[in-house]
């Protein structure tokens, strides 16, 4: 996999972050995962297709999508329910969508599945292949999310 | 959602776990969900993409799911490990692809995406979209696995 393709991601990231939730992220250094495991509480997962075939995944400490989603409703939101895994979805897909626009951009066309979130304390998401996973942490003042990139090449 | 196109992902399911784990699944009548969420204890996804979108995915009991792979390991495996998640995964890819040889023999091209594996008790699932969403429950001698696919049209 290119690095190169994991930087439209992290600058979507960002840039949704800010507008939707008016959140400032940090993102630290990506590095390339060897093992193929993420926890969270909540994961938003969009697979794409197209000149090579990946997927993109985002997950939260619960705390810190609860945070995220308050400051998106204007409302403080305590749980996590359908409310917030949709707010999650709608994340994952912008950044996606964004993503892929720049990538577009630079002649790389890939095409988005239907986002799919998941929720469950500490569950782990796997990414089934061989290729390297690029692994991006974000600090935020709410605490910590990750994202994952991945292609096949 | 045309229901004809859950037909190639029923099939592909009796033949994969059949072919692979020599186990006889029967499929209860598929229903059109309503609410999103599905539940299970290893859930493999599949982002579909192509003529339409869309997201096959699979929630395996954990007793349903290590039955499963320990018929293909032909030796007992107890614990949801990593070759566990793998095998749920290739499961997933095997039948999303010979779902998919049908579907285009129909004239139907989709493209699948990296398969992503996903552990934790009772996580839940839920696929982001306004369509609906067909859930198919199968049985096996050894617990329940429930298989859905969504089409965005």
């Amino acid at each position: 996999m290119d690095a190169k393709l994991v930087n439209p991601f992290i600058k979507a990231t960002l840039t949704v972050l800010e507008t939707m939730a008016f959140i400032k992220a940090n993102p630290k250094k990506p590095f390339i995962k060897k093992n193929t495991i993420a926890t969270g509480d909540i994961s938003s997962i969009i697979g794409l297709s197209g000149e090579t075939k990946g997927t993109i995944s985002v997950s939260f400490e619960s705390k810190c999508i609860l945070s995220i989603v308050s400051n998106m409703f204007g409302e403080e939101i305590k749980e996590l329910n359908e409310e917030v895994m949709d707010a999650a979805g709608e994340i994952a897909n912008m950044i996606s969508g964004q993503a892929r626009q720049e990538l577009e951009a630079a002649g790389k066309v890939l095409y988005a599945a239907i986002p799919t979130v998941i929720s469950g304390k500490s569950h782990t998401i796997s990414h089934m292949t061989s290729a390297p996973i690029m692994a991006v942490p974000f600090n935020t003042e709410f605490g910590e999310f990750t994202i994952e990139v991945c292609f096949e090449d």
